[in-house]
């Protein structure tokens, strides 16, 4: 498959990491010729914090995470793409089940230590033998290093592998936190994300690491949006090490992994964007003068999932009547009188109507790009928001009318 | 254009309504060589109700619209096509009520018995001095006659006019109810329409009337979807001239009449879907089973407004885990242990899962066809609704890339 017009020209180089080692092969669920299962090992001691989809018709392995982060400490995450083990009944719970306590077994801990992620097809069974098969494989063949290739074994309609890495300074010692992620289609992560694995060498109680996880993905995968259509399988998880020595870590420790925590996640997240399905401009929406921080991010993602609007920006046509239109229908306070639009840094509304003058011969040519930008301030109060997205193109119906075939 | 592909083969003749004239014309505005003014009027002592799009960016007709409705008596409908008045500021106001006034004057009543409506792009400043020249010729060419040019006259990417007729007994009197729309994209009316105008000849009181039309109107334009984005123009006016001669209708002979009302609602309703924009299937969703029927709603609109239902039905792919993702994200009570799916009337899912010897055959089969049924029962309640949508194809992609050039 060719990769998203998007794609970033160079990926950042993600190093090896103290207290976590790598695995992926290929256990034929569904691809050929391509590596669909990943084990991430880490060491004893390793906490864990994650963040779920809210779907009501969330998958096994989501329910199975949500058990096993009860008690705050991970030794692996066991990953398998191509069957979303969603819809599968008691069936796929014992599936998932299965799988984590035979390499619970492999690795010497208890299967709560153990979280299952999967991703693709809903409702189909999983044949989970082919998974058992390949365990011990997988945990003979890990490695310090293949985070690039984990991150391309996770992979689904994706056309390029997702990764992030980042570095701060906490009581004095250097931390690294990597990070790697799926998504491309069904990406509407109103409470989590895709398939997002993030690790870090540096030591982080459980509970301060759930809290800067929330926080962070706050303000990254929850938003963006591709097709506004959430996924059952939602996983973002962050395991932490402590491998890099720091102590206990005080408040301002805890701001700087917050720093570089937000930025490996925002990094991520619009990779996800870029190689949204048939995505051909990447659109970055600021609201401004909302009530509050979620009215302004409702009101972002009205846009950034208005198909009206996203098919507009495909034809590089400046139709901002349609943003007009979104902002209306999200149901948030704005005034229409104080309503003011850019696109690419020129005033195209305000007060209630059309700038006078307006000339949209520079707009036009914004639009031609491949990078959009467009702030819509509601004039009504201090919220503010940034959302990310794609256009709406053909090759997104290409893709989703005939996935499973 | 060519005619949508699900475009009724027939369409019903609207005959001539006592109390009611029409008269359209070509007024320059946006197209050439066709109608794109209407007027509609009624005689004296005519009843009026009306249901507008909740927008907060709501155009300046329906602002004078909600005004007008106070008094709930009307002497003409005027509407144009090809520009929607909409985030025009105050000389969008000043347009819709110099049109209204001038009219009022040719007919011979006050500006608040004028209902004017707009549709077509937001935005632009409405050039209301083209709909001002017109009006003595408009209101000199009344007829009883032209409910099919009316329809025609305030279509913009529609490609056939919608409209609808109906017959019930008020009080051993006959009645009629006869019924315009316009409506392809920018449709998910969440609590109006589209353009619809809907007349009889039955004498009712407004506040009667307007309960009447909230309810029809929840059963019909507020049930279906093209793609998710709400207009800032919807509306739909029920008028009442009284002609028919019946007494004030008791309780039996308004049943009647919410009966037929809904009838001619649900025939319009359904004709916007079958000209949703690039539309090359008709989708019924039932939803049962719900915690309430506004839950089913929700959960019906969630399975109509996602872009990965709508491609693969596009696809003619029997994709139902997207019914479990869609109706998972909705929000809304649902038993995943107790969810059931039918296609076109064949049980796909049951009990958390696929069902047993499931087989793809028939359901393929019913996915190639023109006409999609879908059933879904939630497990938690007594709640239903149906919902109405159609596919999303390459043409919807191509009809609105490039709306406005």
């Amino acid at each position: 498959m060719l990769a998203s017009l998007l794609a970033p020209n160079e990926i950042a180089a993600v190093p090896a990491l103290a207290g976590f080692r790598l695995a992926s092969l290929c256990c034929n669920l569904r691809y050929r010729n391509r590596d669909d299962c990943l084990l991430i090992e880490c060491a004893p001691g390793t906490t864990v914090a994650g963040v779920f989809t809210r779907s009501l018709t969330a998958a096994a392995p989501v329910l199975l995470c949500r058990t096993h982060l009860a008690a705050g400490e991970a030794r692996a995450i066991l990953v398998n793409a191509g069957n979303a083990n969603a819809f599968t009944g008691q069936a796929g719970i014992e599936a998932a089940w299965a799988c984590a306590t035979a390499l619970a077994e492999a690795l010497g801990c208890t299967p709560e230590k153990i979280f299952p992620a999967s991703t693709g097809v809903i409702g189909e069974p999983l044949d989970y033998k082919k998974i058992l098969a390949v365990i011990p494989k997988l945990v003979a063949g890990l490695t310090d290093e293949g985070w690039h290739a984990a991150a391309a074994a996770i992979m689904t309609t994706d056309t390029f592998p997702k990764q992030a890495t980042c570095t701060a300074m906490m009581g004095g010692r250097k931390i690294t936190i990597n990070g790697i992620a799926k998504g491309s289609g069904m990406i509407a992560p109103d409470m989590a994300t895709m398939l997002g694995f993030v690790a870090t060498d540096a030591a982080i109680p459980a509970p301060m690491l759930q809290q800067a996880l929330e926080k962070a993905n706050a303000a990254s995968f929850n938003c963006i949006t591709v097709d506004g259509d959430t996924s059952t399988n939602d996983t973002l998880l962050l395991l932490a090490s402590g491998r890099a020595g720091n102590l206990t870590p005080d408040e301002r420790d805890l701001a700087a992994f917050a720093e570089a925590l937000e930025r490996v996640l925002i990094d991520l997240a619009c990779q996800v964007v870029r190689d949204g399905e048939g995505a051909s401009k990447f659109i970055t929406i600021e609201v401004t003068g909302a009530q509050s921080d979620q009215a302004a991010r409702r009101i972002g993602l009205a846009i950034g999932n208005s198909p009206l609007v996203k098919t507009a920006i495909a034809g590089e046509d400046a139709n901002w009547g349609r943003i007009v239109m979104a902002v209306g229908k999200s149901g948030e306070a704005a005034d229409r009188d104080r309503l003011r639009i850019a696109i690419g840094g020129v005033a195209v509304a305000a007060q209630g109507m059309r700038v006078p003058d307006y000339d949209e011969e520079p707009v036009t040519r914004h639009m031609r790009g491949r990078e959009i930008h467009m702030a819509v301030d509601v004039g009504v109060g201090q919220g503010q928001a940034r959302i990310w997205t794609c256009d709406l193109t053909h090759r997104y119906i290409d893709i989703n009318a005939d996935y499973r075939s």
